[in-house]
């Protein structure tokens, strides 16, 4: 039988998703000698409109190389296929003959793949394969793309706190997670000791409280000199009103079509600003944007990750011999395996950071939020103890 | 004669003037046995309150390790001695018996170690050790701390420019510089092809001009598709005035001691949002504050950067035996050299970058710039094409 790969990139890109793209590619050249393997630019976006990239005989050199680079070579997408588009896709994927489609990306790329593959009516696999640096797929032990960025936060805040040991204040970094906490709490997978930063850490999954954290600030100022804070750019009310909502004025919030707020951007880090200048007037404060810069950094790509996503793409290959459904990282233990699960058990669904990963009363890491990331995050660096 | 150096470090903290310190210290020891090293903490401080670390019998083990750290592991200072000041610091010096005042930092520490100097009447050799991301000393081809800083910058807008060619609309990056453009010129070192960003670069030594700029933007986003820009904190207006108060309500801005505007924090970042909002409306813009994170990477410290600095920091004992002057890193037929220059020839002065580092009629780097860029750092990554 001919076999014919379709394969897509999916949301936000990160620092290995084209491994997991190259893993497919080549894994399906070994397993299928003589098949078509067809990149689709900008994600579903490329089968509606045939817009393929021909990889079938692309050199492995080229790939490699396409591999260690950052963010998705395809091109992505945010679009989220209604049943209309689906069909668009169906027509298209059928016309590309395609006998398996692997779309690479989070929980709402699974649940594309959930949509075509019940209403397919079979003869095409449909294989979502997990990216994210936000760490909130279900089934995922954690996910391609999450330590790469995660260890981007873990030294930038390690070297931040450094700077702050040297001219003392307050210092606020505004991290990427829209829902879940898991790249901001990465923030202290690298403290130097007891003393060090970040003091205090906000996620999506804890109810934010502006007097609370002023005083939580004040006491850390008292009791180390300087306060090192992460927050998760989706940090929330009590009321499950995110923040940036809840701290901008209304006429100045961007929603995207979907009417969901924009979090990325300085809104947040404003808010945060102004309330350390109204509360903590006279104390030296500063806050950064992360932003972009931990998602795709080509300084920061973790061999460790690049090699899971490389893995998670040749599985694929494998996956879609199966019938399809989702990859997933898992781990068994202390070891990640790759394991094949139900793509409805991923599809749409976001998998938080457990509560106990934060100290019940205090805004910081509990034990086992540390053993986590120790697990994920080995300390990369091993640097000597200030003077002062 | 018993040798006593004291060394102080000033400023904002670097990836590598702790380099700078250690090797200072271990050449002092090397040169003149028996010698007593005394590390002042926070700067000037330090020798005000007689708040020393003694660095005469630390293992080698334990300094090396401390140079490879980034930050000032001594702590740091933001002060300005006056005359009067400068009388304490004397008094403070003789009382330590101290025959060398090694002082790591800019041109206002060189500014300190010239009325140190001018006031002692002898007996003390004042040598100012060169430290600065921003690049901008006098009779100095480079900065240690830069090339490090300079290449986070280049990783981070080679890593952003990948990314928006995934997921197209304007970036902008926002990074530290209050007179000089250096830094933010570095956006441009690691361009992959004359496509690819930054298309814009905004530097404190050019007027800045709204609608010059929204023209721009637009232009950009009609020949490539995307727009990455690198703009500097300080960038500021025909009449010399900072952009952050041309755009930010005068209510909201922070002032230092010195009356100085606040240029870090997301000031800046959000007048640029708002203008983007307002004059290109639906297309997604997206704006980073890199803030502290380029300037003490500890995942991005580079080594020629680490062993200039640790040079110069052995250069400046040798500096003290012939009475002291500013160390400086010049440049002889493509090489770094080490020299001793007065330290009126660096105090309180302010190297720009050349205007002709930018091209005459767009704000992008010339052919000139880029090779400043390509000498100081010679590209470190290969990334592959991408597709799209």
């Amino acid at each position: 039988m001919n076999e014919t790969f379709v394969i897509a990139q999916g949301g936000g890109p990160t620092a290995v998703i084209n491994q997991t793209l190259v893993g497919a590619v080549l894994e399906a050249r070994r397993r299928h000698p003589g098949c078509r393997v067809l990149g689709s630019r900008f994600g579903v976006r490329g089968i509606k409109n045939g817009d393929y990239v021909d990889l079938s005989q692309r050199s492995e050199e080229e790939l490699r190389r396409i591999a260690a680079t950052p963010s998705a070579a395809l091109g992505s997408t945010r679009d989220k296929p209604d049943a209309a588009y689906c069909e668009v896709i169906l027509k298209g994927l059928r016309d590309a003959s395609a006998t398996a489609f692997i779309y690479i990306g989070g929980n709402d790329t699974a649940g594309t793949q959930q949509i075509l593959a019940d209403a397919s009516g079979g003869g095409i696999a449909f294989v979502h394969a997990p990216k994210t640096i936000d760490n909130d797929l279900e089934e995922n032990d954690h996910t391609p793309g999450f330590i790469s960025a995660a260890e981007f936060v873990a030294s930038a805040f390690l070297s931040v706190d450094l700077d702050f040991r040297a001219l003392p204040g307050i210092y606020a970094g505004i991290v990427m997670g829209r829902h879940a906490g898991f790249l901001t709490a990465a923030s202290a997978a690298w403290r130097l000791d007891e003393d060090s930063g970040p003091h205090l850490v906000y996620v999506p999954e804890r109810a934010f409280e502006r007097a609370r954290f002023v005083d939580d600030v004040k006491a850390t100022m008292a009791k180390h000199g300087r306060c090192i804070i992460a927050l998760s750019e989706g940090i929330s009310s009590a009321s499950g009103r995110s923040m940036v909502e809840e701290l901008v004025p209304a006429e100045m919030l961007e929603r995207d079509a979907h009417g969901n707020v924009r979090l990325s951007g300085t809104d947040l880090g404003q808010a945060i600003e102004r309330i350390l200048a109204d509360d903590l007037k006279g104390t030296r404060a500063r806050v950064d944007t992360f932003g972009y810069l931990p998602r795709g950094n080509i300084g920061a790509i973790s061999p460790v990750d690049a090699k899971e996503a490389f893995d998670a793409g040749a599985f694929a290959v494998e996956a879609a011999a199966h019938g399809g459904g989702s990859v997933a990282l898992q781990e068994e233990g202390g070891k990640t395996v790759i394991r094949l699960v139900p793509l409805s058990a991923v599809a749409g669904k976001t998998r938080h950071m457990p509560a106990d990963f934060l100290d019940a009363d205090e805004n910081r890491l509990s034990a086992k939020g540390h053993a986590y990331l120790d697990r994920l995050l080995p300390k990369k660096f091993e640097p000597g103890k200030p003077f002062v």
